[in-house]
């Protein structure tokens, strides 16, 4: 009935770089920018159309879904960029080399940030000049809603009334939506539609620049969902994910 | 009090094949990424924020933009694209070559098209695929307002409800507005900013990828106005669509 299509952000630098990003807006690396371009050849291929677009406030979203309207020929269409998308805020941490932090704080309590629902890694101070209220582009966002860090609870909170309000409008006046975001942002919508449990949705890790195809009923479940593209790329992406997570 | 900057598309294919575009999607020549690339440069060198952009359905404008906005790191601020901001429609004149176009009409007649402000160039017939209204893009506008041909006449008259309601609302919030549009939905904005005279109006000719920057009053008259960049760049550039239209 409904057609929603999503895609996770290319490789950045800082992947490359093995450190934590979260709302730091930094650009896609050369490997995420054909990544971005081979998602946009693989739904041109496949033959669906976009009538509206959602992404994130940070560049490496926004540039792999300009990406792939450009590769789709469909730049006109609306996109609505919004704070809702971005990542999971990862507090003090963001910026840090993961194994820096491994050597500092210790495995176990790395895990604990990396990977509990609903522990956030330590805040970020109000009054460092990387805070979110410091930065121009929330400054429409209300005080009380900037993060100081996130636990994938706190991001599925914040990222459910974009869904409800505004992307589930979309789809019941028949728009084809397509979405650009990020892992922890998109596992909170995964959780949406999916009614994936907290312990469940951290063992599940999305493939960079693989549109996963999803068609809901009139309730928004989910009828259908499939990885789009060669099927050797798309197991090789999701065994990349899955070994840098171990690794990491 | 408030400011508007306004940039003309950089150059497209056609612009080189010496075609009548309006509103067809052709893309930037190289020239064109150039230009644009150096109007964001040029813009970020002045130190201007801005806090929304508008611009057209056609690509060649919401490119431009889109390498604006990446030179200046603010690709996440909102964009809205308006057919409003389209090129004006060159009826059936659209996609023949300039010269042909004389050599079959006389050189009188397709100057009357070219240079009157308000004699369309002969209608689209609407069932040819190339109408707007067989153009998915555009299904929202209500039929009465898809043109088959348009005067710049007619192009000001479509643009004046989105500089009203929607632009000048922007501004009244004190936010920054950035237009990226074409030769004539520039043109109108022009007639409506500076009270231009219809017959002064198809005098000027706005250069590509210079941005201009006005700065507004509270009833939204110009208090100043200047091309952006290094002197001798924006001369060359004045003159060389100044030329262009002679020759042509």
């Amino acid at each position: 009935m409904y057609q929603l299509v999503i895609v996770r952000h290319g490789e950045s630098v800082w992947n490359q770089e093995n450190r934590f990003t979260g709302w730091y807006d930094v650009g896609l690396a050369e490997k995420g920018v054909a990544e971005a371009k081979a998602a946009g050849v693989t739904l041109r291929n496949e033959k669906l159309g976009f009538d509206v677009a959602y992404t994130s406030m940070l560049k490496r979203a926004i540039k792999t879904l300009d990406y792939i309207l450009e590769e789709m020929d469909i730049v006109w269409i609306p996109v609505h960029k919004d704070w809702r998308l971005n990542e999971r805020h990862y507090g003090n941490l963001q910026g840090l080399n993961k194994i820096e932090t491994v050597e500092k704080h210790g495995e176990e309590q790395v895990k604990v940030w990396r990977r509990s629902y609903d522990t956030p890694p330590p805040d970020m101070d109000p009054d460092d000049a990387r805070h979110p209220k410091n930065d121009p582009r929330y400054k429409h966002v209300p005080l009380r809603d900037l993060p100081n860090a996130e636990s994938l609870k706190d991001t599925l909170h914040r990222f459910t009334p974009l869904w409800k309000d505004k992307i589930i409008s979309d789809l019941k006046l028949e728009r084809r939506v397509l979405i650009v975001a990020h892992g922890n942002s998109l596992r909170a919508l995964m959780m949406l539609l999916e009614e994936i449990s907290p312990e469940e949705i951290m063992q599940i890790n999305i493939p960079t620049g693989i549109p996963l195809l999803y068609h809901l009923d009139s309730s928004f479940k989910v009828t259908t969902k499939k990885y789009l593209g060669d099927p050797a790329e798309i197991e090789k992406a999701i065994q990349s994910v899955a070994n840098q997570s171990k690794k990491k």
